[in-house]
């Protein structure tokens, strides 16, 4: 499993960091202690104290500091050793790990590699519970499969003709057609037009729609998707183009979706979703978390024994297939990354 | 852990495979997709899908193909591939593995190895439910251990003594004499009479009868005994000898067991037991289950800490007995068969 | 994991060790079958039979003797083979490994090593249930965690007062100050007062006192702790020397604690504690029982953690801290033990 360290991966939900609350999550291996202090500030440490390997996440928050309890060792915010009981020397180069993070959209966000290069312009622009224009749900769940398996789904979307018929209602068109894959910097953009698909609305949902189907995949996997529906017939009405902004549409949402790989073959999957305050309200929020709970765990089942597959399969190769085209394209953009990091 | 490709490994009870319904099964490492149509026939293809390697058990049977719902591969019974959504051609080459399979005696069968030697007439004579002579239950159990140990436990009679005088009620005499042992091209053959033995049938059980314990243990691990029972002092009136087949009987039942290695330490151990028609009853065939379930049970805690013991002493050498000469023949018949097929 | 194998493990409680009933426990890896015959005498050989390798712990006892109850093999307490069934001729050598053993102090002690140096006089002088002079309670529990992190952590008082403030009480003071500490041939031993110490003594626990901590601590992993609480101000009085026997004391406990190796990563904690007559009652030990299982689950959260976090950071070293001496020192006569053995 290839990490891109180099990149800003998201450790949790803000409102999920409590004050004073010593926090663990392991990220691509590492594991690491995150906490916010009194006045709001967040902090992330290597979670394994200097002394004997205790985690510091069994600590006890003391104003800026963490104190490790097992023999009492008190660290600095960056990770420094502030005081060593019973003994006043503290010997040069007593500190952990400190990792830069940032608390933007509603997540923490940490940067696992080279920290002078942790610029948070790079952080990928998610839809947080602080932007006033979202209804927004949220949700999250574990799976015992690694990373690359989900984002591989994430970047081929014609898996939901067969995987989430029920849950989104899906029709052939996802598996029938292809989207137009663009190459960013540090990211995958999928657009097109996916025509015939029942909408979302409660009691509309068999009122067939046009969808106009735009996301980006950002590197190390986050998903930014702008959803928007129209009336059916709208796609060949614009020949297949890009609808213009002021189009009318039948429902806007957002979804933001992060997959953070815990270790090599476990990840955590963090989603928000939900209407634009001008298309929907809490109870179309409410509907569109119960069709998402559903469908992640359509996702998950399949995953996981995907997974289950792959790792005793050792030797077997795959086949790819014209829908692997983006797939395809965001592995190449994180080994280019990943390789770039070790030069 | 050594297995025999090259033999029908039964796979499952043939009931339990229904119209389709996708079954997966791993028999020796290979993960195996079991499927019938609705016209009754039984398909087996490797578990992975070509493409990105989901498992095939979770898809769906359309008419005589099997489709996989991760992204929609569709898959001929010979294990190429029918069709790819949203892609024209088909490279060439495009298949999963077929599996000979054979629906007989009530069990699926499977041939692992060179498709061009899956004889049918290979299979052992097993009593199925479709035998109207017998009167039959049916019932299986998964070890936590590797298949050799339980050809090695049903090669072994002398065990009945120490492992099974409350369920079998069986006596010393298992321990203290030898079987004459018979090899064969495919299977041992066991037989001896073991007198003095407490009854089968109901309130019947402290009248002593002689047992002519006869039995075939074939590759890969089938076990086929037509046991009877005559009249305490028959085994001495005969001098030893074989009954002949008209010889009035006190009991006569048959069971039909196979042991499938799952992996090389899982394995899944199917059984069928019960009277001959004028012999017995329902009655009597649900008594004879209710024993064999709790024999089954207590050479299942026996092999399962055998196991634990042999994983933890990856040194120690067995010391074979005397009582051990079914054992071995079995196992040098399973070295010899496995050492051809890689000739 | 280095283990002392020249040494006395405590395998078990004697009263624990029912008399024909076979005890199953691995020590140091080794896996030991252990009984006590109707007369009362201890037995403990390698649990495996020389058969087939099936645990004897399974077995049956038949006097002096136990039988295997795979294929009935009967065993000697010296490990030899005193029966097969159905086999005259016995071969030589038959026979598995018995470990030198003595019930005593209430422990079942198993020597590992060379027998020819199982010398009795090694074992430490716990306190058992036979000494009429304490009223004591026991319990145990099983960690996750190498025995070496119990042995850490019990060289090393001063993480009483982040662990265990609420259960002991245990102030800053254990933190604070360092303990003298003595290398003995087998043992280490750590003695010093903490002073303002909270009391044990039920409603008392307000009532702070001088603690004269002395242990020792023996090899391989034996705690054994004659506490006795003083005055406030008598360590002061005594100007930080050992107080004099017949000093009038506030409260005497002894506790005795033994730290087996089960695996390299696995270990069991048996504990006693209780009051001298003189000082207490049953009352007070139960009080004492209570705090101590309160106590030591907290240091198995703990320690089970710190395994956790070693087992991911295979090149992550320590930083030992001045509180670390005992536990260096036990650690190099472990070493210093265990190299010897292999000269």
């Amino acid at each position: 499993m290839i990490h891109v360290r180099n990149a800003w991966h998201v450790a949790a939900w803000s409102m999920d960091i409590e004050p004073n609350a010593p926090f663990p999550i392991t990220i691509a291996n590492d594991r690491i202690v995150i906490w916010r202090n009194d006045n709001g500030d967040v902090t992330a440490l290597a979670d394994r104290c200097v002394h004997r390997l205790a985690p510091l996440s069994l600590g006890r928050c003391e104003g800026e500091r963490l104190r490790c309890m097992y023999h009492g060792l008190l660290f600095n915010r960056d990770g420094s050793v502030a005081e060593i009981p019973g003994q006043d020397l503290i010997p040069t180069g007593a500190s952990v790990r400190a990792y830069p993070v940032v608390d933007r959209h509603s997540w923490i966000w940490v940067w696992l590699g080279d920290p002078a290069l942790a610029d948070p312009a790079l952080i990928p622009q998610a839809v947080g519970f602080d932007d006033p224009d979202w209804i927004l749900g949220r949700g999250q769940l574990d799976y015992a499969a690694e990373a690359r398996l989900i984002h591989d789904n994430l970047c081929d979307f014609s898996h939901l003709s067969y995987v989430h018929p029920a849950s989104f209602g899906a029709n052939e068109n996802w598996a029938l057609t292809r989207p137009k894959v663009t190459v960013l910097d540090r990211a995958v953009r999928f657009e097109r037009w996916v025509t015939a698909q029942s909408g979302m609305r409660g009691g509309d949902r068999d009122q067939p729609v046009d969808v106009w189907s735009f996301y980006e995949y950002h590197v190390p996997g986050i998903l930014l998707m702008p959803s928007a529906s129209y009336p059916a017939g709208t796609a060949d009405k614009l020949n297949g183009k890009a609808p213009p902004p002021d189009m009318p549409k039948t429902g806007v949402t957002f979804t933001s979706q992060a997959v953070t790989a815990l270790t090599d073959k476990t990840s955590r999957y963090f989603f928000s979703w939900g209407p634009h305050k001008d298309h929907g309200d809490e109870a179309l929020r409410d509907m569109l978390m119960g069709i998402a709970d559903q469908a992640f765990g359509e996702d998950k089942i399949m995953i996981e024994a995907q997974q289950r597959v792959i790792d005793q399969s050792p030797d077997v190769r795959i086949m790819p297939t014209s829908a692997d085209v983006g797939v395809t394209q965001f592995n190449r953009l994180v080994e280019r990354l990943s390789r770039d990091e070790t030069l």
